[in-house]
C-alpha cells in the first residue's frame, strides 16, 4: 500500500548510496492532477534544515506538483552549500518532469551537518533514474524514506462518495510535538483546494502527531505534505474528508509510537476532567517527558507518585490532592493518596494505558508516548544521527 | 565537616529502620542560638509532600530551632494521616527539647506514597534516642540524609571575619530546577536576621540548584534551610554573606551533580552572548532536557545538530545561522554550519563543557546536567523510587 492508491499519483524509490547499508534512500512523488492543491505542515522548531527553507519558498511561489524525499542525511546546517544542494535536487526533478522548480518540495532526513558534495552528487545526478521508475502502481517510495525505522508505515483510506487517502511515514526517534522527526507525504484524489487541505491538514496535525511525543525532542527536518490529485472526480465533502484525514494521520502516529526507537512499551496517556483541552494537553505531556516517569514503565512498575511529581510541574487548573491516576484500568491514585496495591497491577503488556482524572471539568486530551529503555540509550549514543 | 563546624548547632543521625539496608536514616540538627533566624526555600512543584505543607506552616508561625529529616520515605501523598505523622514528629522533638512543635521543621525523602503507621512509629518513637544523641561535634547526620547517594556531600566556609557557614546535603536524582530532589541544611554562626538569610538564600539558590537541572524531574519534597545561631558573635556583611553562601551552595550544586543517579559525564552548559540571562538559562536548559544530546554525550558523540535542534525550541533571541557550539575548547560548529571535524573532539572524560555563543548580546548563564545512560535508566526502572 503506497501514495499510488489514491490515483492521479506516481511515485518510485531507488538506492543512490546515501545510507552506508546500500538500502533505497531517495525517492518521488508526483501530482498528476487533474487539479493538483497542496497543503504542508512544517517542523515548529526554529533550527530549520535546508529542505524546509527551500520548500517554504517554492510553498510560497506555487502549488507543489512533486517532492523528493532523501533519507541518509539531513542537509542541516550545512550553510549556503546546502540550501544550493536542495534548489538543485528540485531543479534537476523539474527539468526530467517538465515542472518549474518552485513546483518541486525537497525533504531530508538522517544526521544533522551531512549535506556534502558527495551527498549533493548522488541525490542531483541519480534523479533522472528516479524519474524513469515513477510507477502509478509502486511500492518502493515508503522504503526510500526510513532511517532506524524497523517497518515501512502506510495509511489508507477510501470513502464511499469514491475518494481516497493514500500515505506513507517515516519516524523512528526525535519524535515530538511541532512535530516528530518524521516525513509524511500524504496524497488523496479527492477535488479539494489549497485553503480547504490547509484547514483539514492542520486539523489533522493537532490531534494526531501534535499529540505524539515519544522522547520529547523536536526535529529540524520534519514536514507533512497534503497533495490532492482530483483524479477521482469527486469533491469531498469537507468536514467528512478533514475527519478521515484525522484517523489515517492518527493512525500514521500510532505506527510512528509502535516503532519508536528502542521502546518496550506504547504509552497512551489519557488525561480527563480538565478545565479545558489545552490543560489535558499540558498535563499529558508534562508525564510523557519525564523521564522518571518512562524509565518506571521500561521496569513495568506502576508508580503514580512520579505522575503526580510530573503534573505537579504545569500550570493547569488542579487541586493535586483531587487527582486520581489509574495503570491499566487499576485506580492506585484516589485523590492524592494510595488506592488499590501496584501489584493489582500488570505493565507486562506493551500496550500501557494510564488515565489522569484531574477533576476539574469536562475535557479530554491523550498524548502517546513511549518508554525510557536501555536500547533507546544503546541506539542514540552507540550512533551519531 | 558537618552542619556542626558552625558554632551554636547540633546535630545528630541515626538508624530506625526506614531504610531497608540499616542505614542511617533519622537525622536531627539544632540551633541553639544565642540568636537565631532562618530562611527556607521549598520546592516549586504543586505536589508538595506532607513535610512540605507541615514546615511551610510552622515557618509561618515562627523562627525555627530545629529540623527533623528522614530517608527511607517522603511522606507524599499520603493523606491526612501522613501531614498528621509530620505534625507528631514536630511535637515528639519539641517535647524533648523544650521547643514548640512550630519550631520544628521537618523534611523527608524516598518513595513518594510511603507513610504508614509503621513509617510514623519508627520516626516518633525514636526521636528522644535522636535527642541524645545531639553533639556539637556531629559526624552522623550528613548521612541519614542520603538516598541514593553514593556519597556524603558537604559544604564549608569560614570568613576572616570569623563567622562559619556549613551544610550537608543529598540528591542523586530527580534533578531539577525549583530544586532538585534534595534536602540541604546549611548553618552559619554569622548574627543575622530573617530577612537578611532569605534574600542571601534567593539569590543562592537561583545561580546553584535552580541551575542544576540533571533529568529535568522536579520533586515533591525539596528543601533548603538555612539557620543562623550568631553563636560568633559576628555580624555578617550581607553582600560578603550572600556571595559566601552562593559558593557554598555552587559547590554541593556541583556535587550532587557529580554524584547524579548512574551519570558517566558531569555536562557544564556555558551559554554566552545572550540577549539577557533569562534567554541564557532558557538554552542551557533546553539543551540539558534534550534526551538525544545527553544519550550523545554518553556515547563521547559531541552532536553540536542535536545541541542547534534542541535550542531551536526555545523562544529566545538568536539567529540558529549566527550560533557557535564548542564542546571541551574544540569549536565544531561556527555560524550554525560544522567548523572543526569532530575527530578533533575528546569527550571521554567525565567533566564535559559546551560552549554556546548566541551571537545577541553580552549575557550569559552555565547549567550543569549529566548525560543519559544505561546506569540512569536501570536505577530508575528495576527499583521504586
Amino acid at each position: 500500500m503506497t501514495v499510488t492508491k489514491a490515483a492521479g499519483f506516481r511515485s518510485a524509490g531507488i538506492a543512490v548510496g546515501l545510507k552506508s547499508t546500500g538500502k533505497p534512500d531517495l525517492a518521488l512523488v508526483v501530482n498528476d492532477g487533474p487539479h493538483p492543491a497542496a497543503a504542508v505542515v512544517f517542523t515548529g522548531n526554529r533550527a530549520q534544515a535546508n529542505p524546509i527553507l527551500w520548500s517554504k519558498q517554492a510553498m510560497r511561489a506555487r502549488t507543489p506538483r512533486a517532492i523528493v524525499l532523501n533519507s541518509g542525511g539531513a542537509n542541516c546546517f550545512t550553510g549556503d552549500f546546502g540550501f544550493e544542494t536542495s534548489r538543485l535536487t528540485a531543479e534537476a526533478a523539474a527539468a526530467e518532469l517538465g515542472l518549474e522548480a518552485s513546483e518541486v518540495l525537497v525533504c531530508s532526513t538522517g544526521l544533522i551537518g551531512t549535506g556534502d558534495q558527495a551527498f549533493r552528487d548522488k541525490i542531483v545526478t541519480n534523479v533522472p533514474t528516479l524519474v524513469r521508475q515513477l510507477s502509478d502502481d509502486d511500492e518502493t517510495a515508503a522504503a526510500a524514506i526510513l532511517t532506524t525505522d524497523s517497518v515501512e508505515k502506510n495509511g489508507f483510506f477510501e470513502s464511499e462518495a469514491g475518494w481516497r487517502i493514500a500515505a506513507i511515514a517515516k519516524g523512528a526517534g526525535m519524535l515530538a510535538p511541532g512535530l516528530a522527526t518524521m516525513l509524511v507525504v500524504i496524497t488523496t484524489d479527492a477535488v479539494m483546494n489549497n485553503e480547504s487541505l490547509a484547514r483539514a491538514l492542520a486539523t489533522g496535525s493537532e490531534l494526531s502527531f501534535n499529540r505524539l511525543d515519544s522522547d520529547g525532542c523536536m526535529s529540524t527536518n520534519d514536514q507533512v505534505t497534503l497533495l490532492a490529485s482530483g483524479a477521482s472526480g469527486v469533491e469531498a465533502d469537507e468536514v467528512q474528508f478533514a475527519e478521515a484525514l484525522t484517523e489515517v494521520m492518527r493512525d500514521l502516529a500510532k505506527q510512528l509510537q509502535a516503532d519508536a526507537e528502542g521502546a518496550t512499551h506504547d504509552i497512551d496517556i489519557e488525561v480527563v476532567g480538565a478545565a479545558d483541552e489545552q490543560d489535558a494537553e499540558e498535563v499529558g505531556r508534562a508525564v510523557a517527558r519525564n523521564n522518571l516517569f518512562k524509565a518506571a514503565i521500561f521496569g513495568n512498575d506502576p508508580n503514580w507518585g512520579r505522575v503526580l511529581a510530573a503534573i505537579g510541574t504545569t500550570k493547569a487548573d488542579f487541586d493535586p490532592y483531587k487527582v486520581d491516576v489509574s495503570f491499566n484500568g487499576v485506580r492506585l491514585c484516589s485523590e492524592g493518596a494510595p488506592d488499590r496495591p501496584v501489584d493489582d497491577c500488570d505493565l507486562t503488556p506493551r500496550n500501557t494505558h494510564v488515565l489522569i482524572d484531574l477533576k476539574a471539568g469536562e475535557h479530554t486530551a491523550t498524548i502517546l508516548t513511549n518508554d525510557l529503555t536501555h536500547e533507546y540509550v544503546h541506539e542514540n549514543s552507540a550512533y551519531s544521527s
